[in-house]
């Protein structure tokens, strides 16, 4: 029988493979290489660019980590901005918050969110929510055009290359910095620290110019570069920190937890050390 | 230019894969087939039945791991046993606690020993010291003579294929409770969530029934399936979770340190009921 199997080389020389079912997509959009195949292990998948953004069984992982640190510490986080996203995963999980009036998503491409959709309704299931609203267009763009906004802002964006780098930028910080309220913060997803450490280093760094509280946490993602995939907070003035984490709900989660809320902060000392 | 690619299929449907620059060693042991690759991203290589053991560059996570939250748990753990582990990494960490005064490696198979003296140096470099007794047996057949002997027994294992099946087994437990004193604890590594959550379940059950205080820990090894690996420690009388933190000392580490003794108990949701 014909085995078709899918590799992404996440280095030169190492990589994840993975045997396919079915392959729904593959298309050139206006800003990336994108694919929506199904696998035999993870269930459907979403590439960009070769690169595994996310995948039916493990995405709770990454949306519940990208959403609940954050959305636990600010008190009251009542307008959240997602920034890239397009999947709708971290969309989903802030609507399990009640004090969210309203999330807004800006994705860049539109067509992630249309395939999304229909390949990977149980992840989009809060796009079309009441208190959701879509919008296809530059994040960058859009933070520089909404000052003093935002209680929350989440940077769901894919790695450092194509239509995200920017998102990467010590000006892109101060954009987000003067979009959110004053007592606001932000988390952006920050890759791994085995194969891109300088990015963890110079991210935490830049991030250290502008905000006066930052935090680095990580989770296990298994279908990203090496399992372990760090994300880095900065607030105006919550710290993730000084929760009470007794004071935390137990909510409808996989990986997320009240009791993990502190632990995630605790790094293993290698990536600990990049962060100093 | 030719290209050589290691693949290891980790589950029927999913696999890592990797650039191998050489291959030192592809040999049928009496016990297993043994290889030791150079790879490009990982430095050399132990492959046992082919799975990935350890390499050059990970390896420091995992040997840590086994080896830290016990030592620094018990609070005088003088002699040692490693079940498994001949490539000495689980020693090597061992040695770094003065307390120390033996440390007994048995392992099934000399061959591992052998070749990993010869191409894993830094990771063997604790085999020759005067504190380190090696024995080459059945680990198993070493514990049931060796009744009420250790303050702490580490079971550095293969997966529960070949000859570490019966390292997976309550009688197994049981031994180990019978050759440790009656302050004594043990640790093992329990494989991955992902893939082998019934296997996780079943071991928490088995050590519960044998030890008084059973804790599941974890840690990101990139290179073994899903990035997430679980240990489990069964102890008689001190828990891991009762440690003042602020008491353990640095050590040269690189993944554990006093802060994470206690975070690493602090499980992803979903691992946390596997083991409930």
């Amino acid at each position: 029988m014909t085995e078709i199997w899918f590799t992404e080389k996440q280095t030169d020389h190492y990589g994840i493979t993975m045997k396919l079912k079915e392959t729904y997509v593959r298309e050139q959009t206006d800003f990336q290489d994108l694919a929506m195949v199904e696998t035999e292990e993870w269930g459907t998948m979403l590439l960009l660019d070769g690169m595994v953004m996310t995948t039916d069984r493990d995405e709770f992982v990454y949306h519940e980590m990208v959403a609940h640190p954050a959305l636990f510490t600010h008190p009251n986080p009542e307008h959240v901005l997602v920034v890239g996203g397009g999947d709708g995963g971290v969309i989903r999980e802030i609507l399990k918050h009640p004090k969210v009036k309203r999330a807004v998503l800006v994705d860049i491409d539109g067509k992630v969110i249309e395939y999304s959709k229909r390949y990977l309704p149980q992840i989009a299931s809060g796009l079309d929510d009441p208190r959701v609203q879509v919008i296809v267009n530059d994040g960058f763009m859009h933070i520089h055009d909404h000052k003093n906004t935002y209680d929350v802002i989440m940077v769901d964006s894919t790695e450092p290359v194509g239509p995200a780098v920017q998102l990467f930028t010590r000006g892109f910080y101060q954009g987000i910095y003067d979009a959110l309220k004053e007592e606001g913060m932000f988390v952006a997803q920050t890759d791994n620290p085995w194969f891109k450490a300088d990015l963890i280093r110079s991210v935490s760094r830049d991030v250290k110019a502008v905000f006066p509280i930052v935090r680095t946490y990580w989770a296990n993602v298994p279908t990203y570069p090496s399992g372990l995939w760090t994300f880095t907070l900065g607030s105006k003035k919550y710290d993730p920190l000084d929760v009470d984490e007794s004071s935390i709900p137990e909510i409808d989660t996989k990986y997320y937890s009240p009791r993990l809320h502190k632990a995630a902060f605790v790094l293993p000392k290698f990536v600990e050390d990049l962060v100093k």
